[in-house]
């Protein structure tokens, strides 16, 4: 086969990991069996599901890489565009519709597979092509007809399907949660790696770039999960940094604390991962202070983690634990339940604690149909406020910023403003922020954490100072070649 | 500014080009120039354009790094999403229409630029804010709402512009022939990164991982052109290799050849450029046999070329030396205008001999109104049928390949059969293919070669000798992990 798979499973070399079809046909049957129990569907019911299409940017012919819509993926692990899948509900036999390309396009493409390899490839039942829809031999696209002629005849309900599915994806089966577990160690690796080599002078986005070549070349993870946040100074308090109007495009200084928000995907399984450490290698005591104030709150949420604890008093407690350790560092004073009262923490982290992750990284189902935001500041902002259960896998990402915004609208509110330090905290503009994000599953009496990277300053500082000596070397400055 | 720009011009490091924003008032002024010189806007006429919009992957959350649409980029450069630039014919006077982003977003964005802002970033006349859209707090996305209201006051000419500013593109500016340039350099390196690199063993996604990694690191090309096609052998044969259905994951094998058409792109102007040699570095005799007919047909085509000169003669310049040197081979044997007539040239080049590049890999203006496809084999894929004109942009990329279902056609069909010596042709099945792809920009009186890799036998294998003791290390097997 073109992609040189040899046996039915998903695989981009022999040292990356390899994945049975049999996960995505136990994903199935768990669906299944939850439609029945849950008594959604009467005898005899088929799901329909059309997979991700292929598409062109605006009015030109290029084409962005593809990849699958998460719901599909989850049901059928299907690489290519233009597929729909269904599966018979009492009995889980499971069928892929195709797209029928005209012979021609194995000049194009590759070897045109069969309605009996695509059977094989993805281990179903039965595959049908979709009859050849109307190609513009131009413009290569198709013009829009409706698939499945006589999908009238049978009684469609549109309803029943996304709550069911949405919350069989937020619990991971065990294959599910080894995918999980092998992105992340890639894009663990892959953020080691960056540690090793950053120096200042470097661009941001030059961590960037390392960062997808290590999870890439070494990995096999061509997506990454979600465009890279790479701030540094200042940038690193812009919660959603790297976007096209702020590219990663700022030069590392001696002195910058980096904020490095990055994970790869393998398969359509995300991870994500934040790493934050001074680009020198070498924190200072305010750096250090403010970094071990997230940290504790981090391990104070781990140790808590377990099956019947309520996510929005985990978030709560990492509040909790980072006002204490900013009124240790003296950046602020009284009484901490009456900052929480006041929402004090969320000057502070005004995001949410973590968010379901799985093959999206702002995964489904955090708020099912009956739960409802808290709508305070920072909880409103978390992506769920379940109970944590078992299977369940989430990130651990408390964060402290200084945000001028957020800095000056809390100092105008007296209410807040008491408690704050101005003398101390004006000091502390301009730092960025930290945030330590790790990614974690839920077990049956505590939790496993996915990720594998330098947490402690000391652990960070001997990786960052091993890699001095062998560093990459940077680009020559070109004699400032300019239009 | 949260990007790090300190002047109005587009820069990603002292280490790469600085494009002025004077490239886009340029070409502003010869649009408004064009139109006017051909009558084609009353006194008074605003050209009005909308920019790309930001847009999450299908129901999710997830933002795919945004990339501006390519006309409303060659008008204004800019680089966020959700404007719309407008520009009085008569005068060039220049209007950019910025979206309102609310307060709060300060937090997530980076600092909010102003109009003020906007104006001194892109070097226009009036920047204002559309007025702010409802905004989903939950999903974060718009609901759409009728932009500049009172556009129905205006008398609105949906027609006339899409030619006339095709046309334009069609033309490259000095300024914009620089950005080319620099493109093509950084690509053109990176190239020759892979090939100092690559060795058996090796996957072919690696190959695009080196290539990406090498210009975005160092050259600050963040997109790339078009999705990296790095086949090796067989594969080789397959035009568009590395789409999601076939996506570079062979391993190398000693002995096989590779086609790797790779491009990135800077500020959205292209590079595209294939080169083609073997996974170990040193060429066999059948493979400098296929290699050296196509790199004659390349190198003839660039003899050819200059102004005045039509492309359908190019493209039958290559098909022509190629058949002679096939036959030189013993591949074809007869008269070579009587092959011609039976378009035996295209079973072995079934695409056209190069395209128009610029904003767009495969850039607008191949066929302007009026103009037709020639439907003969071969040339009907041609992107463009022009004849030469100074500072248009295109690349030349003749090939050989063996595709079996264009050489079972062949051997099926008596008129192309009589000239083809099954016996050899048997033995280059599986060979897959040779292609040689430059980027040039026609000049006064001849052309400019913009792409600077190695491209005689010697040369390459120079090269990747070169790479041989200090190849990057290939990752380790690790113990076959799966799922």
């Amino acid at each position: 086969m073109a992609s040189g798979r040899v046996e039915p499973a998903y695989c981009r070399g022999s040292h990356t990991l390899v994945v049975s079809m049999a996960m995505f046909k136990q994903n199935r049957q768990r669906l299944c069996e939850r439609l029945h129990k849950n008594n959604k569907v009467p005898k005899g019911a088929v799901i329909l599901l059309q997979g991700g299409e292929a598409d062109t940017r605006y009015c030109s012919d290029h084409e962005p890489l593809f990849r699958q819509e998460s719901f599909f993926h989850w049901m059928f692990g299907v690489e290519e565009p233009d597929f729909y899948g269904a599966v018979e509900v009492d009995t889980g036999k499971t069928m892929l519709f195709a797209p029928k390309l005209p012979a021609e396009y194995a000049v194009w493409m590759g070897k045109l597979l069969t309605e009996d390899d695509f059977k094989v490839r993805y281990e179903v039942d039965e595959v049908y092509f979709i009859p050849e829809r109307g190609l513009n031999t131009d413009s290569g696209k198709y013009s829009r007809e409706a698939a499945f002629d006589g999908i009238s005849e049978f009684k469609v309900n549109n309803e029943v399907l996304h709550p069911e599915i949405s919350e069989c994806r937020v619990f991971k089966s065990d294959m599910e949660l080894e995918v999980l577990r092998y992105a992340n160690r890639v894009s663990s690796e892959a953020h080691k790696e960056v540690m090793r080599n950053v120096k200042p002078g470097m661009y941001e986005y030059q961590m960037e770039s390392m960062f997808h070549h290590y999870c890439y070349f070494q990995g096999g993870l061509r997506h990454l999960s979600y465009t890279c946040i790479c701030g540094s100074g200042d940038n690193a308090s812009v919660l959603h940094y790297g976007h096209a109007g702020a590219p990663n495009s700022k030069q590392l200084h001696d002195g910058d604390m980096c904020l490095l928000d990055m994970g790869g995907e393998y398969y359509c399984y995300a991870s994500d991962i934040t790493c934050s450490y001074p680009c020198n290698g070498k924190f200072t005591e305010k750096q250090k202070g403010i970094y071990n104030a997230v940290f504790k709150a981090s391990r104070a949420v781990m140790a808590a983690v377990k099956p019947g604890v309520s996510w929005v008093d985990m978030h709560l407690l990492a509040e909790r634990v980072q006002l204490e350790e900013l009124a240790k560092l003296g950046l602020i004073q009284g009484d901490i339940e009456e900052m929480m009262k006041v929402r004090l923490g969320a000057v502070f982290m005004p995001h949410g604690l973590g968010h379901f992750m799985g093959i999206d990284t702002h995964d489904v189902g955090g708020y099912p149909e009956g739960t409802e935001r808290i709508n305070e500041a920072g909880l409103r902002s978390l992506r769920t406020s379940r109970t944590l259960e078992h299977r369940m896998v989430l990130t651990i990402e408390p964060g402290l910023y200084f945000i001028n915004v957020l800095l000056d609208q809390a100092l105008a509110n007296p209410e807040q403003a008491r408690f704050m330090c101005q003398e101390v905290i004006e000091q502390y503009r301009g730092f960025g922020g930290v945030r330590i994000e790790d990614d974690i599953a839920v077990t049956e009496d505590g939790m496993e954490c996915l990720t594998v990277v330098p947490r402690t300053v000391e652990e960070i500082e001997q990786l960052m100072a091993e890699g001095e000596g062998h560093k990459v070397t940077l680009p020559q400055e070109a004699g400032k070649p300019s239009v």
